[in-house]
């Protein structure tokens, strides 16, 4: 007989409970003996899109390549984004998705004793990364579904290390201003590092929506992290970066594992970096069937969260569970969000028209059967 | 001014080294002006032949797919390594390449206050990773530039949680067989995870040669990693894995990122480890180069060390980075292992036969200019 490792295991690796990823439409099919192509997953938040046209050539163009380990320094993605972005190289951490790099931030600045403030509904690989790291977690209640700045300000502990923001936030398509983060940072003392999640940036239209990069300079504890998995179409490839002072990006990169980044995945990035037609489609097909489903669910009498993202969380006004198992067997996958605390609300990713539609159709049919 | 965030990291995090990854060939063309096609990169144990053609067709079919996120549960791949290796799915952890499994033990296991034991000359991740985690590193002398197996038994203190074994070991390419294996694991208490790390397993034509899979029921605390970024030549890829029992994957599975492999690698990798024909050429391709760069050092006076990887470690005579920057010069890249103690050896991976000659012409070159 063995001894039980899970026993043995450190303490905040052992109480972990692992991250519930959307469901995949394979995985759909195979259970419900569905065919693949008559389902319709709006569960992850990816680009229904597909992959931009630049992206697959330049994998193409590097196919022959990967028996070769990838390039751990990414000069040409660094370059690429460096002056992008107009940041310095050094600047720069990568990571196997931003995931990767919120995992290495937690890894580097927390441990056993000392704390990580987040918010009620924030995106939850933070409370996974804090509580892997041996560290506690301050959760902050969130003010109508969003950060309540002040009051994440105000529960800032002497033994706080790191506070985590999501702008836009995943689950709820809540975001703050630029003038409403300033004033936090202002607040902040300037030991802690406060980790801004732009994940979903690039989707937002509004001119008071802050860019963190802009503020990396005033901000010195500032870290940005962003991603080629939603707005850049590439969810599967695995691509997601930081930008933070040097001093930071030193200590992220020595942790960071060399060959975090694949190569086709560095090869598809670069090509869609400069692709501004792919990201304009990718923009303005999602704020059309934001306004879509939104007045869809409003149409059916569903309260919603109002969303910058390229996602939407409604209230189903039951147990979520219940039209989630529903819309499953009707083959339109959507995404719980129980594991936040919300037991009667569902997330919904934009997808295209007709994908928008077969959501709302299979919402009102469920309704009707059901609620 | 802002605060010095090294300073504040954890303190194993602080003081890590990072891992020195071999110079890519595209690297080398710009420092010194070199055409890329000119270039002989010997340095990173990388798969000669390039990627197999059922890994290039997979990766094909999957490509309009990368705008979604890979299953997190790789079913195919899962499956598909089940069978082959007849070990239940639930006995298989994934990792980005086979470092991020490392990672993820040391992780899981290792903290400040206890211990873990590896070799003189073994594979360098295992002290960043022990350090990573906090723990203490205790380094067991080699002998013959191998595991001295019974040195390391004996070098388990109360607080030893983990043992690492490479084998066949890089970046010695030493071996040992499965009879002093097993003995070694009778030995050491069950409570003690065993990292058996087989990166190059596949290279290894030598009937006393363990299979460490066969041994996960009679051992426990036995923990099996593998790579697809050898023999199965998807370095790039990143694509790794452990096989351990349910138990202890149960563990590594709470911590591990849900999407650590991409979809286009778990695509090349399921499609690559059905293809036969593709690992006997490698293998035969390597055992032929094996012996003419062996024949070859000796042939020019260079002792080298015996190896059973794809790849063999030899001695400069001298200062090896003297060697190794006029290699450079000549458009060769071999890799130094100076971060291993070992100042006058340099390491090169057996490459095509006519890459394998480059080699050592350029080495008799400068050997006559340097040495």
């Amino acid at each position: 007989m063995g001894c039980d490792f899970v026993e043995l295991a450190v303490s905040g690796v052992r109480s972990l409970s692992p991250y519930l990823p959307g469901k995949p439409i394979e995985e759909l099919a195979r259970e419900q003996g569905l065919d693949e192509a008559d389902i319709v997953k709006l569960a992850s938040n990816e680009n229904p899109l597909g992959p931009a046209p630049s992206s697959l050539a330049s994998i193409k163009r590097q196919l022959s390549d990967i028996a070769r380990y990838p390039d751990g320094n990414l000069f040409n993605l660094r370059q690429a984004l460096s002056q992008k972005l107009q940041v310095l190289p050094e600047q720069i951490t990568f990571g196997n998705g931003s995931n990767d790099v919120l995992v290495l931030l937690a890894q580097s600045w927390l441990k056993p004793g000392v704390s990580a403030v987040f918010s009620e509904y924030a995106f939850v690989v933070y409370p996974i990364a804090v509580k892997a790291a041996g560290a506690e977690s301050i959760v902050v209640p969130a003010r109508n579904w969003g950060h309540d700045l002040e009051a994440m300000a105000d529960a800032v502990r002497e033994d706080t290390r790191m506070i985590f923001l999501a702008n836009p936030n995943n689950p709820t398509g809540t975001a703050f201003s630029r003038d409403e983060l300033v004033c936090f940072l202002d607040k902040v003392r300037n030991d802690i590092i406060v980790v801004l999640d732009e994940a979903y940036f690039e989707y937002v239209q509004d001119e008071k929506h802050p860019d963190g990069i802009a503020l990396l300079n005033q901000y010195p504890n500032l870290v940005v992290t962003r991603t080629f998995s939603k707005a850049y179409g590439l969810a599967g490839s695995r691509v997601g970066y930081s930008v933070s002072s040097k001093n930071i990006a030193s200590v992220l990169n020595k942790l960071r594992q060399p060959f975090n980044v694949n190569n086709l995945g560095e090869a598809a990035a670069v090509a869609v970096l400069e692709d501004e037609d792919y990201l304009a489609r990718s923009r303005s097909l999602n704020s059309e069937g934001l306004e879509k489903v939104a007045t869809g669910l409003q149409d059916q009498g569903f309260a919603y969260i109002p969303s910058k993202g390229n996602f939407i969380t409604f209230d189903t006004g039951g147990d979520a569970m219940v039209v989630y198992q529903k819309l499953l067997e009707k083959g339109v996958i959507v995404r719980p969000v129980a594991n936040y605390g919300m037991l009667r609300h569902l997330r919904v990713s934009i997808g295209l028209p007709e994908e928008n539609d077969r959501f709302l159709q299979a919402l009102a049919e469920v309704k009707e059967a059901v609620i």
